[in-house]
């Protein structure tokens, strides 16, 4: 395993993170398409000797030149990086910490969701739980030394440095980050372009034109220095635009940065006992060590790509203004529902407040009706951009390929959504007032089989009228069509089943006994089409159901995910045709990839992680196949060495990506192992 | 002559530009540190032939292919950019135009200032004046052809599109800029991720996710069609930082960007006038075809870096509460002091109310006391975010070189400042309301040169104690000693001999005669120890009258400007020695690269634009040195060949710069060829 990934650590709901953890560059972001790439210096300083943890492209300003011109001053100083084998990282579920001669730096994230809103839930609790803020741990150990040593956390691309003075000592900037201990005599806020210039002599001042923020600590000869700080985000105003102009849900209980990063350091010892107790269940569970990688990496990933949206002042504060959103990592779209039914896995366990949040306002305001009745759009917006009710920004009309309409598959993801909302919950009020739309979608999605209820067979077989003629596609837009296309889609078909099952459970739930037999037998007419779709000649279903494709692809298993959360029985037919249809096809030149990786499509080397480790968990929870740790290690492999600089990608292609500082939050489907373990 | 160089098309007061001209990119930008680098796609489709102005780097999207991933569509059609022997530009004051094959396209810019604000000024001209906004204008020319053909203006890089319907036909953007024009059967908004995809059949759409936003106007066989349409700003709420908060001053006149494109699509036949006559006065001024390039696109540099702020509302949005900011082009550093004296030739003859409004927001808030006396900080902060009271984002203690105090000089800078605009506007009131400042300024000056009145010699002598024990230094803070210390420099003793004729004049024109005695007196200190410094054996005066320093600078000759544009008559004596000192070094090897543009300092490569332009004009119309154009060429050529993507750019090291898409205000001082023409 090697440590040079990089990491996205991020608060909850504030669209913002620190990047940390690549050898070339992180640092703050704020509602970024990319991780930050900025230089970080993390080190000390004894001398005239630097050193440094590896987390920057370049010591020296390239924007000092453009200000001095050919005034360059020279520099007694040498810096140099700590290499890869001096660093001890230890990458845990919440914290991160790197340790170097003299050194240690840490930094705690979330793991456990947003707390209630009131007025159902604690003000202070939820409060606490937005605040968009983490804690760092810098500690210089000069034990061993006769002479002083100054230590220092700096990050470089700030922009419109305001020194905190008073109960504070820091930087906050006018992009909106900031970061910030309490004073003390050897802690010192100052800053410059780079080291060189910082440690010119005299001494490091504060220069608030420069974009490099630094903290600097003392740290006599022969003692050990710990300095706790924090790092915080703050953008007040209104953020939004389009449809819905709103503001972050922690601007209407914090007044500003200054009073996000004073809170953070009073709650900076809860704030490190959690993550460590988060730290000792994922080490204390039966993952392998890959797996932990993997759920730890995603787990950031998504936190850093939320979203709390509140109305602006004056807003009640309570959840009926709330507006959770995760965008979808770098492509930056709002609450995209083909991602969000993969999420709802960790969120019903830990927020299942945001899954009902998320599905109202699909509900009420991005739904509409084509020929076959009620869906849903793929996203509501974009950009922070809300697009008009009933559209999304993804989906347009008469385009084949990649942007058609997701109609038929995001219908699906609604209603799995909101049986699993409600199983997991027991939330009967909310059932209740969805009962009729629960009703419509069933309606619907039988219409998307056939309109002539006596020629239905449980597969897709009609395009929505609002993709103009063009074909459907599925959530798999990028992959070849065997994944990408929804008419008569084998993934779909399990899904649809499992769509069916949740539909009868709904019904049952509701009271309504006859729809919950029929949607029952519908059900089963998917069931019965797919096992029909058996080919015994290849040992497997073809992806498409036509009679002509021979496409093998992994996500056949996925729909058997959403009737196993709900404690349906599984179907012990339907689970031997799928063991066997994957055992066929788990193998090189099909659907595994030379280093034993899964290859969701045989057919495209574009192989999605999010979808693996879900397709991974079906296989083993429900199926009954044996974990492939070879499999483990090449997927924990292609994020940490083929994608280092992509925090929680899920688009790799065979190992590695053409992105660069590209993250996705979709890959905390790998909560599944923890949660099912 | 080339015309690839880069342009900033920019309203007033806005911070925002419209970058074209560039063969390799532009567009849109707001608050920017350098030029947009986006691709501009300008140009016309027929069959499969598409044929562009050459804006854009790339036809086709890199963004597309992270959304994609394998699945890329072939397209049929061929993409040709325009060569440069096809177009002809006419680059003007106010216009700018570009014609190819079949089309021409032009933006208008303005030239004249911001109206004077309610109470005083008439509330519907200052609202006007402030529109954040500019006209552009599209023609096709198909009368050749039988086949129609779709024309089109496409910009790439936006983000967050909402589609524009009803009143107007056009693209915002959650960036705050957008363009649009007045619904017409044959325009329609659509957008894509780049050309080839928006041209998949079957036919062009809105597609909002993407960040290429079009106007796409259909023209018949054997027409020609003109689209007029408006590109516009807008950014809302509060955007400063730090000592003041506060939001643009049009957003107080106008409610959103469809309310600026709006207006602007109704001034649009006015705002062309303006901008045709403009024009026409500069080409029909005495000013070569050199000169006319470089005060056209200097002013236009000096625009896009302008900020006129407002309180929040309830403003009253009369003069009391607003904020005139020029920020320092790239540094983005807000109205540093050192640019404005060098600015207000211009804004004196076009709107002397922002010179007032700067002087007074450094007399009120960026003044201080050092062990001489009062001055001025060099700025009021930098990248929105204004500085605490008292001190700039630039200065620091006790460090030597760039970024020292430049406390003399900055004093001179105000002085000079509140003199000529008392002597431009006849503003007695507030010429009386400073009185007691002026007293203090002119004490403070003399304290700079020695705190015993017997022991002054008219030169700068003091470091200020703000600095800390380092040196001052003057605003060639990036150049050699020779200009950039100011103890006893020659640079700083011929502006302080003009600050002390102005500081005279001031006091005969506020009836205290013994003062302006006594100013003229050390006017003549100064004077007596410049001419003094001559040393006949090398023919000029050394940069530093140490008694030891041999360098020869131009700028000796700057501070003559002041006093001439008040009307005082020149001093015939130190004329002389100017121009001798000026004829000596104006050579090669010392003042002059080989190109025979001109060397600011013979120790330095660095030669900075508008400090030349103002010199050549003290040459010309003081000292009587007839102009020279192949200087002028040079200068011309540094800019259009040497630096063409940096438009206004004033670091200029022998003729190029390491910098990319690098913008400066300050060549603004070019406008005085004109104005004294």
């Amino acid at each position: 395993m090697t440590i040079n990934f990089q990491s996205l650590h991020a608060p909850r709901g504030a669209n913002g993170h620190f990047a940390l953890g690549l050898f070339s560059g992180g640092g703050f972001a704020h509602e970024a398409d990319r991780a930050a790439s900025s230089d970080v210096f993390i080190g000390w300083k004894r001398g005239n000797q630097i050193a440094c943890l590896p987390f920057f492209r370049s010591a020296q300003s390239a924007e000092l030149a453009g200000f001095v011109g050919e005034q360059v001053k020279p520099s007694q100083l040498t810096i140099s990086a700590f290499n890869e084998s001096q660093i001890e990282r230890n990458f845990h579920w919440a914290t991160d910490t790197w340790r170097a001669p003299r050194i240690s730096f840490s930094l705690a994230t979330p793991v456990s969701g947003i707390n209630v809103p009131p007025p159902e839930g604690s003000f202070q609790e939820f409060k606490d739980s937005i605040l968009p803020a983490i804690p760092a741990r810098l500690t210089l150990d000069n034990r061993d030394s006769s002479n002083p040593l100054q230590g220092f956390f700096a990050v470089n691309g700030l922009r419109g440095l305001q020194l905190l003075e008073g109960e504070l000592t820091g930087w906050q900037t006018i992009q909106g980050y900031g970061f910030a201990c309490r004073p003390s005599p050897n802690v010192r806020a100052v800053s410059h372009w780079d080291l060189p210039s910082l440690f010119t002599p005299p001494h490091p001042m504060p220069f608030p034109l420069t974009g490099m923020g630094v903290l600097l600590v003392k740290v006599p000869a022969g003692e050990i220095v710990t300095l706790d700080f924090v790092l915080g985000w703050y953008r007040s105003g209104i953020v939004t635009a389009g449809e819905q102009k709103l503001s972050y849900a922690y601007t209407n209980h914090y007044s500003s940065l200054p009073d996000v990063l004073s809170r953070a350091l009073d709650l900076s010892p809860q704030l490190w006992n959690d993550a460590e107790s988060f730290d000792r269940q994922l080490l204390d569970s039966r993952l392998s060590p890959d797996r932990q990688f993997i759920l730890a990496q995603a787990n950031r990933s998504y936190w850093a790509s939320t979203m709390l949206f509140d109305a602006p002042p004056p807003s009640s504060g309570h959840a009926e203004d709330l507006r959770y959103v995760v965008n979808e990592g770098s492509f930056l779209m709002l609450n995209t529902l083909d991602l969000a039914v993969d999420h709802l896995f960790y969120e019903l366990d830990f927020q299942p407040w945001v899954v009902r949040n998320l599905l109202d306002h699909f509900a009420d305001e991005y739904s509409y009706t084509d020929q076959c009745g009620v869906s849903f759009t793929h996203d509501q917006g974009a950009y922070n951009t809300f697009s008009p009710r009933g559209f999304s920004s993804y989906e347009v009309s008469e385009q084949e390929g990649c942007y058609t309409y997701m109609t038929h598959e995001e219908l699906l993801n609604w209603i799995l959504g909101a049986a699993l909302y409600i199983h997991k919950t027991g939330d009967r009020s909310w059932a209740d007032s969805r009962r009729g739309l629960i009703a419509l979608c069933y309606e619907s999605l039988l219409n998307r089989d056939h309109i002539d209820p006596g020629q239905r067979d449980g597969l897709s077989d009609n395009d929505s009228s609002r993709a103009g003629g063009a074909g459907e596609i599925t959530s798999y837009d990028s992959l070849d069509p065997s994944l990408g296309q929804t008419r008569r889609n084998l993934y779909i078909a399990v899904k649809c089943r499992g769509a069916y099952l949740a539909l009868a459970w709904l019904f049952d739930y509701l009271g309504d006994e006859a729809q919950g037999r029929e949607a029952k037998q519908s059900a089963e007419l998917c069931k019965t089409s797919i096992l029909a779709a058996f080919d015994p000649r290849i040992g497997y279903i073809p992806a498409l159901m036509d009679g002509q494709d021979r496409s093998p692809i992994i996500p056949a298993l996925e729909g058997l995910i959403y009737p196993h959360q709900m404690g349906i029985p599984p179907d012990a037919e339907l689970t031997r045709c799928l063991r066997t249809h994957l055992e066929t096809i788990l193998r090189p030149g099909m659907c595994l990839f030379e280093d034993d990786g899964w290859k969701l499509s045989a057919h495209s080397n574009n192989s999605w992680m999010s979808k693996i480790f879900l397709a991974q968990h079906v296989a083993e929870k429900i199926l009954g196949i044996p974990a492939d740790s070879r499999a483990d290690k090449a997927h924990a492999d292609w994020w940490q060495i083929g994608c280092p600089s992509n925090p929680g990608i899920d688009q790799v292609f065979s190992g590695t990506t053409p992105e660069k500082n590209f993250f996705y939050p979709r890959a905390i489907t790998s909560y599944l192992w923890l949660l099912n373990s």
